[in-house]
């Protein structure tokens, strides 16, 4: 028997794949589980194809009974179209009303151990709690822009069950990440004075206050996993925080579930994306070495973020050890953390001063401008170091043994010469020909040493980069709600000049990291070229030292 | 009137344009002028084509009377075939026979001053002086054998005036050189002890007598200069040889005359090939001094030859003023100096003991081998290094460029934040760009400094590889014969011995220089390129000190 869904707004596809649907048509739906919120099915014209599962609702006595074909649904109680409340969570189960209640996915926990690399996360996507009005979980992931990679990358998400999936962003994101509900003063929830943020003035303006105990951690190889007696495999990585100095094993989607969590748990921080989850490379060693690297890339990022770093998901990721029950009940808090979205922001304690509200527009339009610039050229310089290290591994690499192998045939054709006096000298050639076929080597090398490093970075900050438009948006969207407010209302303007403060705070945190890696690594990549130059250097000089041997 | 000749010897066509006449036949020539060696004319059965000069007798009667049609010439008074005499020269107004009388060319001082780069120097060209039999003037410009470049240089020598003419090699070197006559006991004349050509027992065989007072020779960079009012320029080199401190002025034409005389000289004496006459860069500066460096290499060449750098002829060449008089008294004792050819080897004074032959032929046979896998390798290294250098020239140096220029605009992006802290990072790594556009450029530079001379070495040396198939072609004859003969004949056993021990001290001589030439250029090219990369190294340690100074 067919599944339905009676349709409650109207909803016109703008993409391939999408169908429009129309409020109160009955759709036939292809299988009652999501796609990253999205149904299949065929509507009223005949048309199959994809819509947001939150513009129906499933017709379940259809299923079971078959008698209630117009009943209203139990799930969805507030028939509001989507435009004017926020976009509502249709997570199975739950209850995304105005009210407080909430039920946890089902088996939420019972299937934290299945291999989610394979397995739909909707189930275990976590849910506001309670708080009016509810709230999309997701906010921060853009769909890709340009180029290849960036479009694997997409294709990675889409094929990924990450809990960041497809761009859904039909509405304003100031609605979805709560910074409206946030200034209109609808966001309510207790903050304890631990999970206070401070945002401090200092000298380029507001900076969130200094982790006061800074740590880093280290990720160790993976090691190769099995369980279901070896039916199924992972990676198991082993991370070690400096604080505790205590090692945590933790999988890919761990990592995967805590990037899902701080990113709903800050709306206007920027959570670069985790590395690629498949393989790039024709190698798995290639891989896994290039995922390890950018989780340690991810993961220097996050320590060094003074809000991010002391937040108690990452903690509770960081230094939970072996324990399955301790373990699941800081996973099961995390999930049902309140303070996310709008509620973050009444964590946000700003400096004493309000900001001049004219000069925070002035300083994100300018902060937009170099986000566009700044990822525009990165590509640029992306592309060339790529190009030019597939050139060192190709081409510089042939031509130097092309070289050296010419300087091996005369000291061949001298070999014939039985002159004593010749011996040395035909060494010598010999051993240069060897010496530009290892310089060759060397060329060949070299990449994976300094531009390699410099790529990695760089498409980290162009994750990173994709993060802000949705933050400068918010920040831009608070401001044009003060504006258009016709009466001066000093509550508004204080929750503005918060989401203000926090917006600019993570502008001048992005600056301050984004000089201290770029400075970092171009030290690093200099350095490296000149230990090059100099192994290059030292090579030659030995070179030159066989022809003296025999003078 | 028909110009008619008759023929004296069979002569077979062998290549087309060539025709076939016969013994006692009439030819009708279309012109009394020979190119080098050869008329022009048609034979009994209507045949128009070329023959060797040689080979009839041109019937002066039937020009400038008309009665004698049979006469017998007054130019050939001995009428062997000429495989079993010499080639012998038919210069106009030389009497080659068995006489001493000598006719010197006409005009051969007067023309002097002639452009002779467009002059025919046919006339200026000298003759054996009256010793029996007459000799060919010229015995060792071998065809190119492969490669466009060698190509060109034979286009140049068919174009050019060199006295060293078409290869016309129809008849044994070893007759040619007049190895057959000298070794026959047919070379007859008086040898001053000034003269005489001392080949020692080295530790390796035979070698020349080191010259006692060695010297060198500058080369400056040469000066235009005009003559007819300015109607003519030329190039005038100021040389300036050790010995006696003295700068004197040469034209091209001169070494040109001084590369015949040398080589009509000494016939088991490899005298490499001057440098190309013509331009073949678009640019006459690039042609110029690229001349000059060819002209440089081949002074050396000759000026460490113990043989070549102590003859009369080089040395009047070298020290001879400004004095017109002196200069052209010089010159014509050069151009009569009967100790050419066959006359070489009685200036030989042997080592006390006499050579094996047995290994005398065994050495030989290796060199051979030797030259040709030499001959074979020096052409890919010669298109390696070229192509390596064009690479360096375009590809690296537009992948240095490319990379510094993204570095660049990755520091403008950085520039559109204002925050003070970034400063000191943007011109780090503007200057870092800056730096790559300056590497891109050393490497489009660097070739000419380590690859060019090498690439000219290999050219040197492919000229004189050219010399030696003759040389030891030579050797070889004598040996044949000496087998060949029927009886033990201690004189020819002696003669066969002087040609083989002064071919042995020329083999010798090739390798010491080789040796030395391939271990300086070696040398000089693999210090050039670790100041390259020295270069290099310093450029980034400065860029990478920018990157300390806000730190």
């Amino acid at each position: 028997m067919a599944l339905k869904a009676k349709v409650l707004y109207d909803f016109h596809s703008e993409n391939p794949g999408e169908i429009s649907i129309t409020e109160n048509e009955l759709v036939t739906l292809f299988s009652e589980e999501e796609l990253d919120g999205w149904l299949e099915g065929e509507n009223g014209r005949g048309e199959a194809g994809l819509f947001p599962a939150s513009y129906v609702e499933i017709l379940k006595d259809h299923i079971t009974s078959n008698t209630n074909n117009n009943g209203v649904s139990s799930r969805k109680t507030k028939a509001l179209p989507p435009t004017q409340t926020s976009f509502t969570s249709t997570e199975a189960g739950s209850v995304g009303s105005g009210g407080g209640s909430f039920q946890t996915s089902q088996g939420s926990d019972d299937d934290w151990d299945d291999d989610w690399d394979d397995a739909s996360p909707a189930t275990d996507a976590p849910q506001g709690l309670g708080s009016s009005p509810p709230l999309y979980a997701v906010t921060t992931s853009l769909p890709a822009r340009r180029g290849s990679s960036r479009q694997h990358h997409q294709q990675q998400q889409a094929k990924s069950s990450a809990t960041v999936g497809r761009n859904l962003n039909r509405f304003s994101t100031f609605v979805k990440s709560g910074g409206e509900a946030f200034l209109l003063g609808e966001a309510a929830a207790f903050v304890k004075d631990v999970d206070r943020i401070c945002v401090v003035m200092g000298e380029s303006g507001p900076e969130w206050q200094e982790d006061p105990y800074p740590f880093t951690c280290t990720i160790d190889d993976p090691i190769r996993q099995t369980k279901f007696k070896g039916m199924k495999s992972y990676m198991s990585y082993g991370l070690t925080p400096t604080h505790t100095n205590v090692q945590v094993n933790r999988r890919y989607k761990h990592f995967d579930w805590l990037y899902a969590r701080l990113v709903e748990r800050f709306p206007v921080i920027s959570v670069p994306r985790l590395p690629e989850k498949q393989a790039t490379g024709r190698f798995e060693e290639d891989f896994i070495s290039k995922r390890r690297k950018g989780l340690i890339w991810w993961m220097n990022h996050m320590s060094s973020h003074p809000v991010l770093a002391r937040c108690d998901v990452f903690q509770h990721f960081l230094t939970c050890g072996a324990d399955e029950k301790a373990w699941k009940l800081g996973k099961r808090k995390a999930e049902r953390d309140d303070l996310v979205g709008a509620n973050f922001f009444l964590t946000i304690s700003p400096p004493a001063v309000p900001l001049d509200l004219q000069d925070v527009e002035s300083k994100v339009e300018g902060f937009k401008t170099f986000t566009k610039r700044m990822d525009e050229n990165i590509v640029v310089v992306n592309t060339t170091i790529n190009e030019f290290a597939r050139k060192q591994i190709t081409g510089f690499k042939k031509e130097y043994q092309k070289v050296g192998q010419s300087f091996k045939l005369l000291a061949q054709a001298f070999e014939l010469d039985q002159q004593i006096y010749s011996v040395g000298l035909n060494g010598a050639i010999s051993y240069t020909g060897e010496t530009y076929e290892a310089i060759g080597e060397y060329f060949a090398e070299q990449p994976r040493q300094d531009l390699d490093p410099i790529s990695d970075l760089l498409d980290l900050y162009r994750g990173h980069l994709d993060n802000f438009p949705d933050i400068v948006h918010v920040q831009k969207g608070a401001l044009t709600k003060v504006k258009d407010c016709p009466k001066q209302d000093g509550d508004l303007h204080d929750r503005c000049n918060i989401i203000s403060c926090a917006t600019l705070a993570e502008i001048q945190h992005f600056h301050r990291t984004r000089v201290r890696d770029f400075r970092s690594q171009m030290q690093h990549h200099l350095r490296q070229q000149i230990g090059f130059f100099q192994k290059i250097t030292a090579k030659l000089e030995d070179a030159l030292h066989r022809y003296d041997d025999d003078q």
